[in-house]
């Protein structure tokens, strides 16, 4: 059977975003229920993803703990603005364990980290041996915002895709299973979506009169998004793009690759450090309190 | 109305923790669905005040955003072995936007933080303006194992009482609101979920032979935490003591005090920081893309 993550992962040679429907929902399976109400049925899906997913971090977790794995789980989001990162986390992690969450959200670096590699700042957010992380935004913005501003010569940021990619690999060695996922929508989508912000004032907070000035600049994002997402897919971690008009995919979609690399790493519950039988005789001896 | 935080407030003149009944239900609604089936009765009143707090956090989080304002919460959890910090974290904390907590797990201090004061560590993994946290254990682990293990001398932690008051109350002028809760279970109920993980391969990953050893000390911790619990409960940041045998109980109790320490902040969505009807324009003019 055919795995969603090969349906939507960006292959280096051929790939083409502007050949990706936003709108599209590949993968989706052909049921009745899809049929007779996709909405609902992603919400149903996407709930029972969740408790598989809370069950993966658990064991992810207990394995860590005992010291015997330092693997870890992160999922990374880039996209357009208005293209749904946000509603994707409270969505997709609504059922995890914040205890065992790790969320970074990536904004311009401060300057502090303007000081540093532009990788510093990322590798001191990464997750925990036992950890799901997730970035909103990330390293990639520098080769697409600062690519699309010039913010540095080109001499810098054309050496950064090989940079990502041997940053990358260093840490699929060290135990870091890492989906990266573009969130792709339309321009005509996020219009929508800045509208929608300016008509109810408990979302003005979300809207940035920066982020319609940018849009004059779509095509540079897009040739910018072209490059990372081909320049960066490799085997060990490969970019996935996601069609994001329609939230209710979006959402089972991402829900689904999660779950599949959590599934692929199949964390178990570490065996007892102890006796089993000692510890139930000491519970019951009268020196310890209680009983 | 009596509020449910001011039947669990430590009054330091009279509070006694040896009166405290593990097993109680203090403030509990007495309405027909809690007669009927209590368990169910939390579960449901539990996902209302989680809907209630997903509510709250957005806009303490929007107005954070806007840099109006400073104001950050934060659950500390305190409790014996065994005593149900994780599952009051899974369950309260289920339904908020993980991109808005922060979850700290606070173990024995490293090298390094043994080398600062121990409120160093304390006060960099506090809440950012905008964002609920939650401590799993907090800086009173310096006046309880600390003390009972005498792992500092006597005039080093009797000192911490009031280092922590000062600590504590420069936080709450700096815009946090503070909501400090013990759960206060039974030797007989750490007992039984002790044997719980035993006979649960699932959860041999949180037993701990070392909890068995700590129960002997069970006293001094008591004794402990009544001198913190006095000592450090001030009108600003007082502590609350939640009865926790019964877990439908303190869900519903630890839930329902970060509710109301959100209600009292009542934080609303900021004002737009631009004009609406001029972005409404420029969203339609040809000189943005894709309309």
């Amino acid at each position: 059977m055919t795995q969603l993550r090969d349906v939507l992962a960006v292959d280096p040679e051929s790939f083409r975003l502007d050949k990706v429907d936003p709108k599209g929902t590949p993968g989706l399976p052909d049921t009745k229920a899809v049929r007779k109400d996709a909405k609902a049925w992603s919400k149903e899906a996407v709930a029972a993803i969740g408790s598989e997913l809370a069950a993966y971090q658990e064991k992810l977790f207990a394995s860590a703990k005992s010291g015997q794995t330092s693997r870890r789980v992160l999922l990374l989001l880039q996209a357009m603005d208005c293209g749904g990162k946000d509603g994707t986390v409270r969505s997709v992690f609504g059922g995890l364990n914040p205890t065992g969450i790790k969320a970074v959200s990536f904004g311009p670096p401060t300057d502090e980290e303007k000081r540093q590699n532009f990788l510093w700042r990322v590798e001191r957010a990464l997750p925990a041996a036992g950890q799901v992380g997730v970035f909103n935004r990330s390293h990639y913005e520098d080769v697409l915002v600062v690519r699309v501003h010039d913010l540095v010569p080109e001499n810098v940021w054309s050496r950064r895709y090989d940079q990502i990619n041997k940053f990358e690999a260093a840490q699929a060695e060290d135990g870091l299973t890492l989906v990266k996922v573009m969130l792709h929508i339309s321009p005509e989508e996020q219009r929508q979506r800045l509208l929608d912000r300016l008509d109810d004032p408990a979302k003005y907070w979300k809207y940035n009169p920066g982020d319609v000035t940018e849009r004059a600049r779509w095509d540079d994002y897009q040739a910018a998004y072209q490059d990372a997402l081909t320049r960066c897919s490799t085997v060990a971690n490969p970019w996935f793009v996601v069609p994001a008009d329609r939230k209710w995919y979006r959402n089972w979609a991402v829900a689904t690759l999660l779950r599949d690399a959590l599934a692929s790493i199949d964390p178990q519950y570490p065996p007892a450090g102890f006796d089993v039988e000692t510890e139930r005789q000491r519970l019951s001896t009268p020196d310890s309190h209680g009983s």
